[in-house]
């Protein structure tokens, strides 16, 4: 039975990608050799390399605007501290938005004084706060653009008067926004862009060299720019299946056409929740992300019923978190709209059959 | 043709595992979904993650002994600055064989004094010091076993009175050791393990916890071994191959057995290194690698027919590093024996031919 996988990342990624990833394994580029046992040195791999660089860069409108496309490893909860290491001098503002916001403050602490300018702590992160004011006196701004937990996304960007730096890990890739007004944007590969086990980091070369510690080598955004990502052997198979997925995105005609896509799937499960007197939607309607639907049951004595139904229907991964409970929808840029509307119709059974 | 890959890594990893790797891109364990869709919190992959741990405490023979195995992102040059951030208060002695030692003292100079106890810089790195002490003020004695670039081993490692680690990214899996004498091991999958992308980290938990600076959570052994590797997204497919060439080395018969082929191969090489006027070994003959042999012409003007003759018997990735020019013979684990008895014809061949 073909599976609807809602999973909340590592994610469903195109069909297409899975069967030239597959079919490198074996043999890459008609080399006789598998991309697993190439040097990350070889014409073959540097290619691929640049190609993504190249292909992100483009894709979010950002070629020749002084940034520079990095892919490292370690995921976005390295990029909390690498931040914190490259930017933070005295003091940095940052958004509290959820549990990944939390967490990339509590690693910044370790370098400096974090002014939490806003928090939706109080409602469980149930909405994005606004109208908050940002320190021209701090370093750098920093929030989340989706919570995938929470099922919140930030719909308008403050015009932040210090760098804006913007953990984009559920979303890149999947709408279009004005990417000049970010000065550093990080994105773990795992939801829209590849799989587990690279990160990439996009970074206005102008915002770098300014702290006055050292930093390890490693954690230095300068000297992997200076290497063009290639300081250290990197996740080869996981920046050349990020590629594929990036020339898979062009294809189908960028940001733009996904980003319609993701609207339709958007409003057909939003519409359902509220159509709907079983479910109840947990994000605040103005803050609802286009990526991650979260909802419960409002009889909690139909969860057998509706799991039962759900997983007869072929769908995965489709639990919510422990934090919010219930469910949660995960849409990322690969997950067909087809999807979505087995989900709908199983939601509707549900009605019919309680 | 068959390819004979001598790449020093990423490189050659056994045959049957490829063709499981590739399969699991399509269709993982029956489950109609891709490894790289799949969560790193599902029941399919933890199970992947602790075999991985389980096989690699086996066959080091750590089972029971106080070692934990973690699979951490970032490379072997994320654990130069890793050692230091969670083991150096004040001073670590370190040995210096080559370009990796070079680097890993650099990065631990951010966080203590360092004592080189000996170093083989007077000679290129050609030969492994001896005879050397090692303080017993210091926190941890840091040394690398294999030399990649130069060609060199080390054969017996010091009675440390401080805790041992030992970078053995190059020769990890490869020959019998008394692996108990280490408190922290460490080695980038990519040679003898796996696929770029995942980081081998052995440590004893004894020696954690004794430092006074505090420790961003990524950098963390602590945090990591608490979380069992998922502190975060973990480079999920680079840790599942690893895994399926840590069981085909355990079906095999484990180091022991690896051993041998691996002296086998050695041999062969190092013998027509020896015998053939044509070819001159690069390493002090007491400090040869089983891992990379290095070796030069003796008449260059030979140069252009030799690679004439190794690229046209199907043989890849023979160029020695830039620091020592000439050829290397890479052969992990997974080089058949066969693939080295051809570099041994064709190095015959030359002399015939010249």
């Amino acid at each position: 039975m073909k599976k609807h996988n809602f999973s909340a990342g590592p994610c469903i990624l195109p069909q297409s990608v899975f069967k030239e990833a597959s079919e490198a394994i074996l043999d890459f580029n008609n080399s006789g050799l598998s991309i697993l046992e190439i040097s990350h040195r070889s014409k073959d791999f540097v290619s691929v390399m640049e190609e993504a660089q190249q292909l992100s860069l483009e894709l979010l409108g950002l070629e020749n605007k002084g940034y520079k496309a990095l892919f490292l490893q370690g995921g976005a909860s390295t990029q909390f501290l690498m931040t914190a290491y490259n930017l933070l001098e005295k003091k940095a503002a940052y958004l509290n938005t959820g549990t990944w916001s939390t967490k990339a403050i509590k690693e910044a602490k370790l370098f400096g004084e974090i002014e939490e300018v806003a928090s939706s702590k109080d409602k469980n992160f149930n909405y994005i706060p606004k109208g908050y004011s940002i320190p021209t006196n701090a370093d750098y701004f920093h929030c989340t653009s989706n919570n995938t937990i929470f099922g919140t996304q930030i719909k308008e960007f403050p015009n932040s008067p210090i760098p804006l730096v913007c953990d984009m890990s559920s979303d890149i890739f999947s709408r279009n926004l004005d990417f000049s007004q970010f000065d550093l944007i990080y994105a773990g590969a795992q939801k829209n862009m590849g799989p587990a086990g690279t990160t990439l980091v996009i970074v206005k070369e102008s915002i770098l060299g300014k702290v006055t510690r050292q930093i390890p080598s490693m954690l230095d955004y300068q000297i992997h720019i200076g290497k063009e990502s290639m300081f250290n052997t990197p996740s080869v198979y996981a920046v050349y299946v990020s590629m594929l997925t990036l020339r898979w995105l062009k294809d189908l005609g960028g940001i733009n056409e996904i980003e319609k896509i993701n609207n339709k799937k958007a409003s057909a499960i939003y519409q359902e929740v509220d159509r709907n007197p079983l479910f109840k939607g947990y994000a605040e309607k103005a803050d609802r992300s286009i990526m991650n639907a979260t909802f419960t049951l409002t009889e909690p004595k139909l969860e057998e019923l509706f799991n039962d139904l759900w997983k007869a229907a072929g769908i995965n991964g489709l639990n919510g978190h422990r934090s919010v409970g219930g469910y949660r929808a995960s849409m990322y840029n690969a997950l067909p709209l087809e999807s979505v509307e087995i989900l709908v119709q199983v939601m509707k059974e549900l009605e019919t059959q309680a």
